[in-house]
């Protein structure tokens, strides 16, 4: 009999290899003699690199990086233990690791002039370590730049009409006349770039980055119309040059917008392509492969709830597993409203842990022994029929 | 499949029966077509006459009697739907609905003073509606008159030294010369009286009925001393008399100290057989019978904790289902300190039903919600193996 393991972390608890840890400690209370499968999950967003490095047996890089307001920052990205599926080796960038909206305090937050050029020292960084494949999470951003910061690291110049450096930030941008991508990063061009993406906005417009992002990083109605006409002329600017690095049009696909326009740079300037975060992980980590032979999937995440089904990652590994006829059970920190919404599309059974109304330190403290204790109980249920026939 | 149903209420929200109710409204999610068997269950405490009812299709009988201080009180008891093995109507009493600590307000509160004579009129109101089996709940008394007021109520006349009838109260034993059952009430002495009783406590000394359960209602040091003394005294007079109503010695025996020495009182006056609260109660609802051709039996309480295993109903329906080898598992309210004691004794899981951090209150106005998913998540595990094989 064959268990597969695959959960997200517990946000603020938990990392996904202490979940799945925890969880297989639980089920061994009962079918000590199995073969457990444990994979950590991600859906893309905080918690992704530690995930796949844990699931690959990879390993971090630490590296300093120029922070959202151009001040160092420690920031790391993951090389995987294993090499894709054309044994090339892998990294994997959060985007907020380098330009997160957590980097900068709150009466800083100004968007005009945050930018992405650290995730482009990220990106560097791994393809001076002979990285061919960058899987790169967006998503906790705290810029508004369309990816501009990042181009500029990897050796792009963005000048005015008289040929100067424009600044960094999203603002600065509408002072841009010509892109000249001579001397980008020599390797960019043979890596492939995944972009993790779970939203489908365009650059600009009234859906666009700047004016559904744009606040919650710190843009008043002012800001968000001069960073809104900042990206289009961005847009514009890309679209008139002639290329062969340039793909053209990109403002308009779904996803342009994400990451305060990261999704349109990434897609025009580094010809990547956008997938739900989930399934990059699920593909990455080989999830199919450890689901088909399985008897059973456990997954989790710290809170599921009415969101859950909209590319998180239960609904991720339920899609695998159900393309196999294996059943799923969530575990979950707590469940929200909604929860049962999982339930619709497939998966048998979800069960929160918290034992008894206790302060939320305790519950944070206590999460590994209450999901063991959560994880034992089901597999002792699990197990009633199978002594029963 | 049959699955048997045989939960506790869950205090302040859920009687037994709407217990039950919620759990098989969550199994018949899973399974819609299968034979459920409800027994709503006690065990001895709060709730043990309504669950009890609820189980046989019996009705609650109302009574106003004299309360712990003398003022009339509302209070119940039940005539359960089913005779006894024998042919006999049962009635149910909880001690607490008419001498109640909860009847005496905290400042009221004086266990020299306090009386049992209201249990005795509920007793005496059940005899007279031809009741001849009756189960009497202890626990949750303000008395420590060793059930002198019961048998006052039911015509005894205690009398002092002068020949006038003694004061109510536990003081007032001291004062205790004469005991005359001539005047008992007639039909007592045809009636079985069982005692839940989960405390094996003497009447008198260190470890009785003043000193252990005295301060609890109210006594201070000096007035256990005293009241120590008065019950000891009326287990003199009481060994004293030679009449073939009375069984001697009782003082000495497990349970007589237990009420304020009620224990003591129902077996030297009443004949009456001390017993387990939950061992009466899976007898009365005849559980056993119910258990024997089950496929699964699924118990529950408000909380599950380390002093369940010491005769709480999971602990009383897990040891019936173990006769017939039916595995047991636990829906709780909440899980406890050392609730996992009850998993050793062979429970097979046990599931909280809180869903996220949340007030009290919340947590008490959706408990049937809450009940009802777990069950339904219980189920569906419970399936996977079913449809597995």
């Amino acid at each position: 009999m064959k268990i597969v393991i695959a959960p997200d972390s517990f946000k603020e608890s938990l990392s996904a290899l202490e979940v799945a840890n925890a969880i297989e400690q639980g089920f061994k209370q009962v079918f000590p003699n199995i073969e457990y499968c444990k994979v950590p999950m991600a859906d893309g967003g905080e918690g992704t690199v530690q995930a796949m490095v844990d699931a690959t047996g990879g390993h971090i890089v630490e590296c300093q990086v120029t922070g959202p307001l151009g001040k160092p920052v420690e920031a790391f990205y993951g090389i995987l233990g294993q090499t894709d599926a054309n044994s090339r080796r892998t990294a994997v960038i959060e985007m907020a690791a380098a330009s997160g909206l957590h980097l900068v305090s709150t009466t800083q937050r100004n968007p005009l002039l945050t930018s992405s050029f650290g995730v482009g020292e990220l990106i560097a960084d791994a393809l001076n370590n002979g990285i061919k494949h960058i899987i790169l999470g967006l998503g906790g951003s705290a810029t508004n730049d369309a990816g501009a910061g990042m181009i500029q690291a990897l050796g792009a110049k963005l000048t005015d009409v008289n040929g100067h450096n424009i600044a960094l930030g999203g603002a600065a941008l509408a002072t841009l006349h010509n892109i000249d991508l001579e001397l980008l990063h020599p390797c960019i061009s043979e890596c492939k770039i995944e972009v993790a993406c779970d939203v489908d906005n365009p650059l600009c417009g009234p859906r666009g980055a700047s004016a559904i992002f744009g606040p919650q990083k710190g843009a008043t109605h002012l800001m968000v119309e001069q960073l809104d006409q900042a990206l289009a002329h961005f847009a514009n600017v890309i679209n008139r040059q002639d290329s062969p690095y340039i793909k053209l049009g990109c403002e308009h696909q779904a996803g342009a917008g994400a990451a305060g326009g990261m999704g349109f740079g990434v897609m025009a300037l580094l010809a990547a392509t956008l997938k739900p975060g989930v399934d990059i992980v699920t593909e990455t980590v080989q999830l199919a492969q450890h689901c088909q032979d399985a008897d059973l999937v456990i997954t989790g995440e710290g809170r599921l709830d009415g969101q859950t089904v909209f590319g998180k990652t239960p609904m991720g590994v339920l899609n695998v597993a159900k393309r196999y006829n294996v059943p799923v059970i969530g575990i979950a920190g707590c469940l929200g409203d909604g929860a049962d919404a999982i339930l619709e599309q497939g998966m048998k059974a979800i069960f929160p842990i918290i034992p008894s109304l206790q302060p939320l330190e305790q519950v944070l403290i206590e999460a590994q022994t209450n999901l063991t204790h959560t994880a034992q109980n089901i597999a002792a249920v699990w197990s009633l029929s199978l002594n029963r026939i």
